[in-house]
Formats: structure tokens, sequence, C-alpha cells
């Protein structure tokens, strides 16, 4: 033990076995940032309310200061998923901050107060987490913790040390061979982090108040990662020859006082596995916490997918890389190395530009060699940066901030940032692929501190855990409250009806058929009133004919023909007459009723419907493919026939206040409106809806209401007929309506399945 | 009040409003039956136990005495309906009895024991009824009692009366009109009950110990609809005149002692609406009972198809009919006329030959006028009746007779009919359109006295109703027990394997593609080790590749490109090596564990494999389509093609006990073998069968494990791997399986959704 076994890893990495598993891996990122007002200074409020205020919060949390945010992606395998997550999370801190906030995108903090003390230590819950903070700003002082960074953490794939394992037989114990890669890893980084510093280093130079004195009185390319950052004092001395000395040392280090507890050895480097720094002897290194990254201006949040994509490969690399004899030695070089490169000029080149280079080629080599994908653009951007310093992190800082001033530079970019986030408010970045109910389902989860994991995402299957409570949902609000006969209920016209029906509930009369003889033989029932024909199971309108007047037979059999195109079975029943609502019933209670209004512009007396149209579709609500809470409205074939018919072109010009349909159907998938009239809908109707869902066994239903006038009583003979309930009602158009007050459904949907969140809220 | 207003029937019916609901009605079966050994002695056995004893079984009852099952249909609103529910009650009513007894075919019965005593009173738990019942015995006899008929319970649609009523405006009281509707029908049709009497009387002469002297020594039409049938004294008058006449004359011979309760009337019609019959006054008439059917021997259930539409058709007629003006009188002549025809000789013509002519004539052209679409043969047999009497069912049976003896021609009928119902026993008559599960369903709730109602046949779903408590159910286990998203997750095969690793459970290792692109991209993953490639979400075993030792980039590429063809979302994953098991897990319970094999046949050393396929599909439990628990062995191409690979030819002759196998894939839906394994298969593997259902959340799963060698415990490293959870098992397969115990999970599911039957049975 303790004899560095010289392992051949450049043989081990480029094995048959090891080769379909080398870019296998886990990732994570914590990104702290502050918070700031629209003008770019330190905020003064409190940590977002809406947030949950959990200390174990685990996507956003607060660090050192009230003001810093501390954003916690998931652990993911892959780099889309690390940076979905990363968006996502960002999105939710934004709009949760509030309209007067934004995030800092800077390492540097902006001006800081006079005072140490009017930097206010995040109001944690636990006693234990603020006297910590405390301590350390004792230590340190509280300006010096306003520093900001990314923390990558980074786990070689199982399948990938395995299969590492296998390809050799020096070391037989599997545990022992996987801290030994880690060790051999981590020495490595520490000796070559000046290369990380030179190209991603961004602190060049300091706000007022940050150090005391002029302490440092140039620019440089990274404050944070020289000796004048956030660093333990000189005389903290660790070694990384083996897990048995890195630990004793740390404890020795404690003990000595030099240290208050381990967890304030501030190492570019954490070697991670288990809570405490002593578990790593008894379980070995699970991960590592790259901690030398300062935050990227240019990056959305923090650090962009490229820079991640280096630091797997660099990691890599220094696997594969042989290290110096003299662990001890080797660490320290690398220590003097960066602090060279961390302190140089940010528009020069660098002193170790030629080692520089060799490392790139080497790199790019060992990516070909091994045939990994990697982005175009990375080696391409890497000696781009080496041959012109300016096109560094810092050294792109610091050329925009000659213009203004970095602080204006920074808060340039915090308000765009700011702006992408606001501009779909009711999107979450990373995922706005998936359906619109389930984005805002996730951003409610995620705000609330539910862990959320992505299943399936083409089938919107998400897992919902909070402490060790799960939840599985699908599709936003298919989920574990319901039984699974009632949605086959509902999934059955026929079925559904008969149900309602039998529990007393005005239903429309009708008839199922299964061939069109047997339709055509009913005639008779359907001649003289208003009735519909319609395909028993689909959904999309299509087959749909609608007689208000009866029919003679010729057009009572054309439509039953084409009915039958579309289903095996058709159903003939009676229209009834009056307005079609949507109510949202959630657990014996109507959360939202929403009135929908055929797609439709109003007239100014100046603009032709062509510009009527076009105004309308601006609203960034309006957009394609249900992605955005109301659809764009077309002016297609359907639309123009119905235009037509009312004596009007695209270019006729309405008079003014004058309302012009484009559609019969009201869809808000072909461009109709939502109006939310939940407060208007008298209470009788909404116990119908609610008695009517509980008759079918239901939990979460939208269930569509025919009420000819909503003032005349419901119990009134034939005030209302209930013509469809819905399994997996849409809950995006209630959330964001065209008009009427917003329903935030999907929050309702969390607090059904997570009800201890009100608990601990009223707590 | 009392006068009767006469309104002109003739005029509303052919109304234009009326039309399209002439033959809306409601029908309902009550048809008694004694059961006898299979020699056609009365059976000396109490009622079934495996039929639910209790006295308010809504299907299966005893009637006067204990060895009387009187079968009872629930209320369709089709004759087709009536007749299905008719043959499955009888089928449940037959298997139920066991295989020693049958049910004897006629109104009369079979030889009486010499003493009245010996026939024993229905044992019942209502001491009430079992009083009532000895009261009857000492007033008409136990013989008496032992006469069978079929009550025939018919309502007017409620369109069809509404209707009707709105075609006249004579009186104004709609449920005034409905009782006066009910009223002439009435009158009229114990006036000319003779003419239901000599086509359809089938009962001409007793056995022995039936009279207790020979008081009627001739051969009749039906004694059962004579005086010498089961009727009140002569005392008994009632009037039809009016409901009030009707209700006061009952009370009144009450009263006088003639009857020692109202329910002892026992008119050839009942007028039913409520609980007593002083309802009526109050709520008018809801339906009638047709009182005077005689078990008709040739139809399997007691009447047929053809003689209930005749009384729909005679009851309009009826109702069409003009009346004679003084009611009481009218009815009077109508019991004369009746005893004339009922005592005819069954050979001879009758005296009311003219009449009854006329009448046929009349129904006919009433049902051109109506426009009624009836049988083909309806009228047409009627008339053949009429012109030669050997054609009635008197004249049937007493023909038939001659040629041995009434007693045998019955037991011959019987045991055809007992036959029937145990030829297929996994069949339910009347339902056999339905999947198989879902008839085995029905059987077992109708045998423990459930109510089943069909909401959506072709869909498989049923309203199960126990007293108040209700569950619907869908292909016999989709149920109100399953969570909804639990059926999602197990519909998703990457969701479910995802659910079952993070809770331990060994699953295939393996990768989802969305791209053929990015598939080949991870070809190394498998390129040396036993995979499957397989289509996400189809079932069928469509566009599936496995193989057993890798496979080449070309192979692998043809396999990716399948899989495609069948979906969007392809599978790559792991081959697990072993026998796969179906455990079907109920309620945290292994039920049944079964083993499917592929198609395949047993060498004699003397037929060829054609001939061997033939006898193996000769078992009954072989058939097509999913209707039997079997498929019968195909010799198509896929199966040739296997016997090719191993040297034969569908000529070949095996060696004797040689198992030749026809097929690779262990389907029983292309000829597999099903052996139940319940008994056989270690605790520990059932464990993890539970846990595993269980971590998915579901309560009714037929999930598949791959186990290669039982006796090694489950816990051993990759003892075990989970293929699929299926949300919607077969359970015919382990209830009928090829080999081994039958496990009738269908009932666990019935006792699983109404637990309280259990209770009551341990009561």
């Amino acid at each position: 033990m303790g004899v560095i076994v010289k392992t051949d890893y450049k043989k081990m990495l480029v094995n048959d076995c090891v080769r379909p598993y080398l870019l296998k891996a886990r990732y994570g990122i914590e990104k702290e940032s502050k918070r700031v007002d629209l003008f770019g200074n330190l905020a003064k409020t409190d940590h977002p309310k809406s947030i949950s205020l959990r200390d174990d919060h685990p996507y956003i949390q607060r660090d050192f200061s009230e003001l810093q945010m501390e954003i916690i992606t998931p652990v993911t395998e892959t780099l889309e998923e690390l940076f979905n997550y990363l968006a996502a999370i960002h999105d939710v801190a934004y709009r949760s901050m509030g309209e007067n906030e934004m995030l800092w995108p800077l390492s540097m903090p902006p001006q800081l107060p006079e005072k140490d003390e009017d930097i206010v230590i995040a109001k944690l819950k636990s006693a234990e987490n603020v006297r910590y903070r405390q301590s350390l700003s004792h230590s340190y002082g509280r300006r010096k913790q306003m520093l900001c960074g990314v923390h990558f953490n980074f786990e070689f794939g199982d399948e990938f040390i395995q299969a590492l394992f296998n390809a050799q037989s020096e070391i037989k114990d599997y545990q022992h061979f996987k801290t030994e890669i880690y060790l051999k890893v981590t020495r490595n980084y520490l000796h070559y982090r000046w290369f990380v510093t030179y190209f991603y280093g961004a602190s060049p130079s300091s706000e007022k108040n940050f150090f005391e004195e002029d302490s440092l009185n140039k620019v440089v390319r990274s404050i944070r990662s020289s000796k004048f950052g956030y660093t333990n004092s000189d005389d903290v001395q660790v070694s990384y020859s083996s897990i048995q000395n890195y630990v004793s040392d740390l404890s020795l280090m404690v003990k000595r006082g030099l240290l208050s507890a381990e967890k304030e050895f501030y190492s570019p480097v954490r070697l991670r596995g288990g809570h405490h720094v002593s578990d790593l002897e008894d379980h070995g290194i699970s991960y590592i916490e790259l901690r030398n990254i300062d935050l990227n201006p240019f990056g959305n949040y923090g650090i962009i997918y490229e820079q991640a994509e280096f630091l797997h490969l660099f990691l890599l690399y220094l696997l594969w890389k042989d290290e110096g004899e003299n662990c001890d030695e080797w660490v320290k070089m690398g220590d003097f190395y960066n602090d060279i490169v961390a302190l140089e000029y940010p528009l020069e080149h660098t002193q170790f530009e030629v080692k520089a280079k060799n490392m790139i080629d080497e790199m790019e080599q060992l990516a070909a060699i091994l045939n990994l994908t990697v982005s175009d653009t990375l080696f391409v951007n890497l000696k781009e940066m080496l041959m012109d310093p300016s096109k560094t992190l810092a050294g792109r800082l610091y050329t925009e901030s000659e213009k203004s001033s970095q602080g204006q530079v920074a808060t340039c970019i915090a308000k765009e940032n700011y702006k992408k986030s606001w501009d779909m408010p009711y999107q979450l970045a990373g995922f706005t692929d998936m359906e619109l109910s389930t984005q805002i389902l996730m951003f409610d989860a995620i705000q609330q501190g539910i862990q959320v994991e992505i299943l399936d995402r083409q089938e919107q299957f998400l897992k919902l855990k909070l402490k060790d409570h799960v939840e599985y949902v699908k599709n936003g609000n298919m989920t574990s409250k319901d039984n699974y006969v009632s949605t086959l209920i509902m999934e059955n016209k026929t079925v559904t009806k008969k149900i309602l029906h039998q529990h007393g509930f005005r239903v429309p009369k009708g008839e199922e058929f299964q061939t069109i003889e047997q339709a055509l033989r009913s005639y008779d029932l359907f001649s003289t009133v208003p009735f519909v024909v319609k395909p028993k199971t689909t959904n999309y309108g299509l087959g749909i004919s609608i007689f208000k007047e009866g029919a003679n037979y010729e057009d009572y059999q054309k439509a039953i023909t084409l009915a039958f195109k579309e289903d095996s079975s058709v159903l003939v029943e009676e229209f009834l007459k009056g307005t079609e609502y949507r109510f949202f019933v959630l657990n014996d209670k109507v959360y939202a009723v929403l009135l929908r209004i055929p797609a439709n512009v109003k007239g100014d007396g100046k603009h032709t419907i062509q510009e009527l149209v076009n105004q309308k579709n601006r609203d960034s609500l309006r957009g394609s493919d249900h992605r955005t809470p109301l659809e764009r409205i077309q002016l297609g074939e359907l639309e123009k026939l119905m235009l037509k018919g009312q004596g009007y072109q695209v270019d006729s010009i309405p008079k003014k206040d004058e309302i012009i349909f484009l559609r019969e159907n009201s869809n808000i998938s072909t461009g109709g409106d939502s109006i939310d009239v939940t407060d208007q809908i008298p209470d009788d109707y909404k116990k119908i809806a609610v008695d009517a869902v509980a008759a079918l066994g239901v939990k979460i239903c939208g269930i569509d209401l025919i009420i000819e006038n909503t003032e005349v009583p419901a119990d009134n003979k034939n005030a209302y007929g209930i013509i469809e309930a819905n399994f997996n009602p849409s809950m995006y158009m209630h959330i964001y309506p065209y008009k009427g007050e917003s329903r935030r459904l999907t929050m309702h949907i969390i607090h059904y399945l997570f009800p201890e969140l009100l608990q601990s809220q009223s707590n």
C-alpha cells in the first residue's frame, strides 16, 4: 500500500474491450452567482420565497451569502442532459426571483459594500450551517466569499473503469484500481491546470471594495484561480500520493487548526466519495470535483458545452499522459505554473505556449487514435485561443470592458440572460421539445425542490421525488392518483355516456353503430332532430358531421359513410345547443373553467383581415405545434371558405369592433382563443362537473359541458349536457389563457401529488 | 277515473313520430326447470354450492323446491341480448351443477315421488320464504308446484309510449296513459291467449304421480295452461277494467282468505310496477309479466328467439286490435276459450282455426303497414303450425313421445343440452365472440351472483355490481385496482427497465435509439455479446432479431433497419440465457407460473409430422383466433423452414418419443404449449416477481422472468433477469393449460374486486 504501481494506461486505453465505453461518464455542475438588481448592484432582498426554502433544495440553494444563488444540476450521463438541466434550473431561478433581479455573470463580484458586515450571510434554517459561515467570514473575510465559480463534478463510467480493470493484471482490487485512476488524473490535473486557466480563466480584474487595499494592481487572466483568489494558507499541504496520505494529511491540518474542518480545504480538485473525507479510505474515490472553473461570462449559464466536453477529454488525456515520478513535487509544480499563467496579462501570449501547443496536438491525436467523437470546433478553438490570447475568455472580457467598463459589460450580459428567460415565460429552457404542460410542471417541481428525472423524454415520462416519496407522471397529469379503468372509461365515449347517464347526468342521446347498414336503418330516429355523426374513438374532429336541423336521408348517408372511414364504430347522437365550457377538475374541485372561441380577429376599420391576423399572431403566446399556449391563426383554405361564407376576403377591411370568425370549430390548435371564466361560472355548474367526474371515479379530468345559459340553474331540465370527459386534459391553456386569469394547474398537480409540501410550508 | 277513455291506438301507431320507436322495448325472462340426474330422475342433491347461495342471487335461484332451478335474465333492450344472457346463465347453471346433473326440458315434471313430502322445499336462508312455500304446499300440494314454465317480462320502450302519448290528446296524464296501454294489452292478451296456447303449449301429458288420481286421462296441448295446471280457485275473480279495480279486487281476495297473499294470484298476466301490488295505484304499471308460456322442449333454454319475437309483435298487435266493450266479460271469455284450446288433442286442428288464420293475417298486415323488421320465418311457421297441428310444440313433443316415451324424449333432449354446455367448458354461451378471459370472468361473476352488464361488447368493457358495490373491468383484468401511471410504465419498456433497475432488479442492459445512425454508432457496445434488437412498443414479435453470439456489423445494421420499420424507437439489449417463465401476480401474490413451449409434436415412430400435428390439433382446447385456450399448430412456411433446419419434412416420421419443434418462439398464439409450473417454482423466485411488480406499483401483472436454473437461489448473481411486465396479462392460458393444474385466475380477480364475497361465504 502507498506504493504507486505503474500501470500502463496508454496500453489499456486502446484495448478493444475498453473502446465502446471510452466516453461513458457521469457529470454534475454546481454554479454560484450573485443576485443583482437590474442596474447591476448587489440585491438587498432575501432568497426568493417562491423557491422552496429548504436547506437541502436539490437545485437552488444559497451559498455563503443570502444573495449568492447556487444552481446545482442532478448527476447526468450525458453532457446534453447536463446542460438541459443547467438551463432549466436557471430559468426557474430567474423567474422565481421576479422581474427586478438578475444573476451577475462574472466570478468577480460587482462593487461590494464598504463594510464587510453588510454582506449578509445566508439565512439558512440550520444553525450549524450559519455558524460555519460565520467562522469562514472570520478567517477569510466576507468579500473573498463573494467570488463565484463553477464546480464540475466528474465520474468515469463504471463500465469504462471495469473494462480498464479487466485489461490489466497489476492491480487485483477493483476499488483500489479505481482510486488509483482518480489519483493519477487528479495529480495530473493539479500539475497541468494552468492549461485550463489559460483558456477559460475569466476574472481579469476586480470591482470596488473587493480587495481591502489595492493588493493586485494589474489586469490578469484569473484572479480567482490565483493566489489572490479564495485559497487556504500556504501552510496547508496535502499529499495526493495515496488515498491514505491524503486523508491523514487532511486530518492533520484540521488537528493543527490550519483548517476548521476538512471541507474548508479549497483544493482546485476535491476527491469525492461518501459523506466524510474519512469515507474515502473505506470506499475509495467515486468521483472528482474540479473547482477552478471561473464563470464563463459569455455562456448563458456560467459554462458552455464545449468547455465541459474539453474537460472530459482533458481528463481522459491526463489519465493517458505520463506523470512525474515524485507525486507531491509534481502537484506543487502545478500550483507554481498555474499562478504564473493566472497572473499573466490577458492579452499577452502565455509563457507556456509551446507546451500548450504540444498538449493540444497530443489531445487531438489521442482523440483520433481512440476514435472519439468530439465537437468539430473544439480543437480549432483551442488553437485559435492559444495563438490569439484576445480570444480566451479573460482576453475577450478584458477587451470588451475596455470599451466601457467590466461592470457595464457584465450588467449588459446579465440583462440579455434575463431577457432570454422572460421572453417566453411558459417555456422551460433545455426542455422546449417537450410538451408545454410538462415543461411547466417541471418548472414548478424544480421550484418546489422536487427532484425531476426524465424517464422517457419523447413520452413525457417523469419521475418526481421528494425525499423518499416518488411519483411518476406522464404527459403532465397522468398519475398514480387515477385508477386504470376510469381512464379506460374516459377513452370510450359510449361507456362514458352510459355511466354518466346511469348516474343521472344529462348526456346527448344517441346510438352506436358497427355497420353502415345498421346506422342507415336508424335514420328515422334522427331525421328531424339536431344531431351529430362522429367516429367513436378519434379525437381530432375528423369524420364529424353536425346537422343542426335534422338531415335528409342522402346527407345522413354521406355523414355515416364519412365517419366509418375513420373508425369501425360510429356514434350518432343528439346535438346539444349552447356554449361549450371546459372544466378542469382535480381531486373533486374545479380549478379552472375555460371558454374556447374559434379563431377570430376584431376589426378596427383600418386594417385588412390579413393584417389583423398578422397583428394577432405577433403575440408571443402564439406559435405552432403546441409549444406555445396559443397557435397562430392560419389563413388557409378552410379559413378563406369561412370568410367567403360571410362575404369577406383576406383583404377586406372589417368595421371597427366587428368580430370576424375564421373557423367554425373552437379548438386552440386551429387558432382559437382561450378565455378563463372560472370566476364567472356559477357554483351549481361546477358541482355538476365535480359530481360527474366523481361518478366516473376520476381524480384528474377535463370535462366538457354544453350550457345554454349559465344564469339558468343547473338543475333545470336540459340546462346542461355533458359532451366528453378527457383523461389527459391540456393544462397550459388554462395557465396562459388569451384572456382572463391564469390558473396554475401544474402547481395544483404538484401539491396534489406531494401534499407534504403544503404541510411543510405551513410549518 | 275508472271510465275507459276509448283511445284510437290504430291511428296513433301509424303516426310518423311513433314510427322510429315501434320496436323499442325492454325484456326479461324467468325460466324454471328441475334438476335431474343423467337418467332423467329428479335430483336428490342440494342446489349447487358453487353458485352463491344468496336468496337474492340475480341470475340463479331456487323456486318452490330445492331441485327447481330458476334462471333469471337481467332486463335487456334487445332480444339478442336477452337470449345471450339466457344462454350464458344456462351455461353457468349446467357447469355449476357438475357432471352428474342436467336440467329437465319439460314443463311437466318427470316421475314424482309417491309421497308429497318427499318433494323437498327449497332450503332458503329466509325463514319467511320457507314458510310461504310450506303454506303453498298445504293449499295446492307439492306436486302441482313442480310445474315449470317461462315468465316473459315485457315493457314498451319509454320513447315509444312517449311518442304515442304525444300523438293523442284524450288523456292528459302520462302515467295514466301508460297504465291504460298496459291494461288494454293485458285484457286482450287474456282474451286471446288461446292463440299462444295453440302454437306454443307444450305439456301434453303427465308422468307418474303428478296427478293424485288420474283426473286427466287424455293427451292435450297444455296441461299447465289449462284448469289442470297451477291455477287459483274459481272464486278468485279480479277485474282488469282499471288499476283501481284490479288492486281493490286483489286485496278483497286476500281479505276473504281466498289468497294468502297478493303474490299468490296466478294470473297468466301479472301487472308489474313497484314492490307491492298497492304501488301500482301510485306509480301505475311499468311492465307486464306473461306467465302462460310452457317450456319449449326444442329450444335449448325453454324458449326460442322466434317465440319472443312473436310475443312482442303479438303485444303490439293486441294494442292495435279493438277489444270488447265489457272488459270483465272479455277477459272471462278468454279463460273459457283458452281452456278449450289447451285441452284439445295436440294433433287435431283447433276449433278456432279460422279466427286464428285471421289473426295471423292481421298481424302480418300490421307488420307490413308499420314497416317492422321481423324474422322471415315467423309468419311462415305460424301458418304452418296452424295448418298442421303436428308442427306445434305440443304436436311435436307428442309425436316424438309416441316413438318411445315422453320421459325418454325429455332425457334425450336434456342430455344434448348438457353436452353442449360441457363440450367447450371454457366458453360462455351467448358471448363466444368476446375474449376468452372475459368470457370466463363473466362466468365466474354470474356464478358468484354478481350482476354483469356489458358496457361495450367489442371493447370487452364490463360493469360488475354486487349490491351497491360497482366495479368496471375491461379485458378481464384492467380494473380500478391498478393506478393509471403504473400501467403506462408497463406500456413503456424503457421506463419499466429503468425503474426495475433503480430498485435493484436485474434487467437486460441496453440502450434506446431514436435513429438508425445513433444505433449504428453504438455497434461496439454489442458486437461481441449476446443481444436482442427490438422495436420499443410493438408486442407481436415483429422486427425482433436475436443474436446469441454477437453479430457482425452488417447483420447488426440489418437488424436495426428492420426494427426501425416497426417503431420510431428501437431497443438494443443484452440477451439473457435461460428459460422464460410467466408469473401472474395479483395483489402481491403469485397465483400462477407458466412455462410456454414452442409448437411441437412428439413422435410415435408411426405417424408423419403432418399426422401428429393433426392429432394434436384435435384437442378441443385448440382452436383459432384466441377463442380457445390453445391455438392450432400451423404447418406454414415458417414451420416448414424450421423442420428443414432439423432435416425433416411434413411427411417425415419421427422416432418414438422424439420431440419435434415447429417454431422458434414459444407464443401460445403460434401453437405453443402452456404448462403450469406454479408448484414447481421455488418461493425465492416468486418473491422476486412479487417485489418487482410492487416496485412498479402494480396490482395485476404478468411478469416474465428468464431463469437459467430454478435450483440456483434467486439471489445468486445473474440467476434471473426480468424481461417484461404486462399490464393486461392473458388469464385463460393459466386456467386451461395444456399440461398441469388449472389456476382459476378470473375467480381470484372477482374475489380481489369483491372481497365481501369471501366474508359472506365464511359467515
